[in-house]
């Protein structure tokens, strides 16, 4: 493998900024890497539309992001990974294609004791039932629940991350599916989307002590850094990794509302607009 | 004018399905009219992305509309109304192309007696000030403050149209923008988006009795009647008009969330998909 192939950067794509959690993660593990974000923030939500429609998204911003010269693509949106992930993997290979939902799955699996676990996630990703199905491929007596929790996605973009109405609106969504295990309630929740970390403090109260809450955010930044060690691609360099972003809306609103999923500010000069 | 040409549908656009509240007050007033409605259910919503984003969908909406042969346009959607009105017009000229945003601001104006008029709608319509600027022009001495509220269409899509979470939400949006107007409040408040009118219940509950709710729905019909009358265009036709719909994401869960807006079961097979 040349040097130059190592020094590529690292392709992260979601459907807007909610994927920059993952990033942060992914940072954080592999600070020498540079990383080439893709927010599709001109058609975000993914979450409640149908497959045909994300499949087709996801594969024109994948495309857009190899085109770039990228040495693996991270989908870093729970919709895109539920739905895309085997048309992105035949699309590219031999490209490694990493996605959220399978360590998400993993970490889920290991956290779970009495092997009841809910899921909550977006319309689409519960739909497609990729958790499920993936939960179920590796603990095969597990019991799973999967529910749609729309509203976490606006209080997320609004800012709207603790207090009475976020509190309020997690008990309506939780209680009546944790009610759905039985007596004996799930000792695991999985966050599966992306932009439900960010209210993490709310649904934990609302949950209270006796479950963990999972998500795939670091779980995923171990497995591309697995991933990279096997295939000899991780970046020499001593140099802190670049990081650039592109997005299909507009840079201004991008730096604006992803700062606070990236946990740092984002100049929107460091954004570029693209059509795909 | 031919015989033919009165008998086109009406072409009637939204993001998605909130316009369909639009269409079910054209349709009660013009019940012999046939109307072709198409919901950019695939990029909806266009509330929180960029002026050019929301221009070049709607030219590409309208485009579609145009190929299918119609009389007249209607914009049933706020935020295209009020970023995209006047490409639309330039772009169809000398197709008749009318906005939800004047009508809505003419009722407005005439509802207000004490010239405070509140203004709550999606972030890309407050951000584009149109109602402002519309309002202004008919009424140059009014005060208008606008708000974005996008949680409001989350709740609307929810169906959580009632009760103590829509009420505190409202409660939260709604009081820090009447006081802003100082000691004696706004008498008048503009419904900005499509999606409001489905939460009018809670919103009248946190605004009082002493504020007039205005949408611009009715009005729309209203002026959409008299526009066809002036240019000879109602259809003379006896018997009740054709409704058909076109979705850029799936039929199916275009008539699943749209039925609700439209107050009628919408059949998936009276659903035609399109790509835009």
């Amino acid at each position: 493998m040349s040097v130059n192939k190592c020094d590529q950067p690292i392709g992260v794509f979601d459907s807007g900024v909610g994927g920059l959690t993952v990033l942060r993660a992914l940072q954080d593990l592999l600070p020498h890497e540079n990383f080439l974000y893709l927010g599709d923030t001109a058609r975000v939500p993914y979450g409640t539309k149908s497959a045909e429609s994300v499949i087709k998204y996801a594969l024109q911003a994948g495309g857009a992001l190899v085109r770039e010269g990228i040495k693996m693509l991270v989908v870093a949106c729970n919709t895109a990974s539920a739905v895309s992930i085997d048309s992105l993997t035949a699309a590219y290979n031999p490209l490694p294609v990493v996605g959220v939902v399978k360590p998400g799955a993993e970490a889920a699996c290991l956290a779970s004791k009495n092997g009841k676990i809910a899921v909550i996630a977006t319309e689409s990703t519960v739909k497609g039932g990729a958790y499920q199905g993936t939960i179920c491929s590796m603990h095969s007596s597990a019991k799973i629940i999967a529910k749609a929790c729309p509203l976490f996605v606006g209080l997320a973009e609004e800012g709207w991350t603790e207090g009475e109405i976020v509190e309020a609106i997690a008990a309506r969504y939780l209680k009546p599916l944790f009610a759905e295990f039985g007596k004996e309630g799930p000792d695991t929740l999985v966050l599966g989307c992306t932009h439900f970390p960010v209210l993490r403090g709310a649904i934990a109260k609302v949950a209270g002590d006796k479950i963990t809450l999972v998500d795939s955010a670091e779980t995923t930044a171990n497995t591309v850094k697995r991933i990279l060690t096997e295939l000899s691609l991780i970046n020499s360099s001593d140099a802190a990794g670049r990081l650039s972003f592109l997005a299909t809306d507009s840079a201004e609103r991008f730096a604006a509302v992803g700062s606070a999923f990236l946990g740092v500010e984002i100049n929107s000069e460091d954004v570029r607009s693209i059509d795909l």
